[in-house]
């Protein structure tokens, strides 16, 4: 179901499905986006900080980004981040399962866009044993239930 | 060069390479990882905020860190982010030429690493007009100098 912007308050929250992340998923993301050794390579990742081969943290963000856009966190208009705080807390190893839950910190109008509101979401994403590996804290545009009677000035 | 944490100070400014954005590259990425419409296919990109077929912002925060880990900019160990704040400024469209300005905001000594210090760098992703796309000003771990005499006792 389509959510607007009336449709969200603080403290909702919104689940995904599940992933598992294979070694193959990691070393060809690292190849293209971010080949350092530990992203690449069992041995080199065993001798790293990580303690083994791991994803890169952008992989582990736009893994979280398919789980959100396939969960049940659905506002109208899609998912539109102006940015916020990303954080990683712990490594994803092959054979990790993540599952990402987003809640809802804060909603507030837009003085810029009157067609939108500005909804905070906090989506944590977490492994197979229920740890946080990454959050992501960010500010989306979501549509209000009017604004094709209100469009933004600024729209195109 | 590699770059130890005592390389480092505020105000150092690291360039990249530059990196064409390719429709055929949107749009697979955004297939795997963030499937939205706006990002699939150019008109629904014309019909939407951005005003015709848009990257996703995982997609530029990953080819930032791929101009990046290619780029000048090479601290010891590698580039290993704790986290930031990650903001989104404009589209990427298909056909713009992508490059990276890494700045170094602070330097400081980490508590809980000896042998590692936190750097805090401000990484701007430009377009090929000069404007600013994406920010993100993430802390790195980067080892000291000295760190094999003085390990970090959490190191495995």
């Amino acid at each position: 179901m389509t959510l607007f912007f009336e449709d969200f308050s603080a403290g909702q929250s919104y689940a995904s499905a599940t992933l598992r992340v294979e070694a193959a998923a990691i070393t060809a993301f690292a190849a293209e986006f971010d080949p350092q050794p530990f992203h690449l390579d069992d041995e080199a990742g065993r001798q790293s900080l990580f303690g083994g081969l791991a994803a890169s943290g952008w992989h582990t963000a736009a893994m979280t980004m398919r789980l959100l856009v396939a969960g049940e966190f659905r506002p109208a208009g899609g998912i539109l981040g102006i940015g916020g705080e990303l954080t990683w807390l712990a490594p994803v190893h092959p054979g990790d399962v993540l599952r990402v839950v987003a809640e809802i910190v804060e909603t507030r109008l837009s003085r810029s866009r009157p067609a939108h509101g500005l909804v905070k979401v906090r989506v944590a994403t977490l492994n197979q044993h229920g740890e946080t590996v990454q959050t992501f804290t960010p500010t989306l545009l979501v549509e209000r239930r009017d604004a094709k009677q209100a469009p933004d000035s600024a729209d195109r």
